[in-house]
């Protein structure tokens, strides 16, 4: 790959986007720490200038990222046309969804990553991955309440915890194992949180 | 602190442990990727020369941390004298635990981080991370199967997955409420899985 790309394509109106993509999988690739800027232009067949014209830093070029991710990987929302008809099977797609990135089969989070990756709280990429992985939990939760489960914030919050456990460990153990042990806790706290308002409706 | 240390400290006995200290508390609070040579040098008050007479170089210093929490963040083996009076509580205290590194209370996981932080499956560090997550789970296997639990092996890998999950949850949160949840999901499983176990034996 050419490190000295011609004036026009440099310049081109598609920098931003090639410069985006390079970004979306180094970092999914490598980590956003471990990619560096030199690396970024040659991938992205821009000069150093080119980028710093679309993004002022690498900050912005990771929020660019994860923002980029976020409507591919939330769960579908309870106000979607999609959700509504089978919210249980709406619930339990969340675990069987097999997310790709690039024609790239995602293995783990992002999101997760990205909150290793700059530990510091108030940093606006960790404050972007927080907030996601919040609003994850409350799409599970409004699916919950629409499938009339008991409790309906607290299955949100422990669907979205097993999500995450099962990220996190497919990429220590690099296996795609834990999403069917995600999948198989998933059916069993739903189900018994739906039986139990039936329960409660009937008494 | 001093960049330039007398002879005699940095050519001490206790450099070694001073740099594997000074490692220990860099990679946790910043992680691995973002800790240089020069800090660790700096915190640890050695040189790079002493530095690189203890560790070849950063990949055997990350190694060595991580080595270094294993005892301390395993759960409690079966065959250790603890353990085999209460399987059942020794499973719960997993999630009981507040586990402390240097003084400061670990939030997330060391392991899930360095996994996270260097991707390739092959690299040494993130094998240890991989072997370290099986061992995981296959102490808690083995309590589950001191406490009478029915597929004590799934049982071991469900809980590891909350375990995780609620590392991973806190770490893109900076919360503990996520092990609120986690433990109480194994508490459902753990139970049921007994109770299961007992319905076996009576059939």
């Amino acid at each position: 790959m050419s490190t000295a790309p011609s004036p026009v394509r440099r310049r081109g109106r598609g920098a931003r986007e090639r410069i985006l993509k390079a970004a979306t999988e180094l970092f999914i690739a490598q980590g956003v720490n471990a990619t560096g800027m030199e690396q970024l232009c040659t991938v992205a067949n821009v000069s150093k200038r080119t980028l710093y014209s679309h993004f002022a830093g690498k900050d912005e070029l990771v929020h660019a990222y994860l923002s980029g991710l976020e409507d591919d990987l939330l769960p579908v929302g309870a106000a979607s046309a999609e959700a509504g008809h089978h919210p249980r099977e709406q619930l339990l797609a969340v675990f069987d969804r097999r997310p790709e990135v690039s024609g790239r089969p995602l293995r783990g989070c992002p999101f997760l990553g990205a909150a290793v990756e700059i530990p510091d709280p108030e940093h606006p990429a960790h404050r972007l991955a927080a907030a996601y992985k919040s609003e994850f939990a409350r799409r599970l939760a409004d699916l919950a309440r629409q499938a009339g489960a008991r409790a309906p914030e607290e299955l949100g919050e422990q669907l979205a915890l097993l999500y995450d456990g099962a990220a996190a460990r497919s990429t220590a153990l690099n296996s795609t194992e834990p999403a069917a042990y995600a999948r198989a806790i998933a059916v069993t706290l739903i189900d018994a949180a739906i039986a139990t308002a039936g329960d409660d409706a009937r008494s």
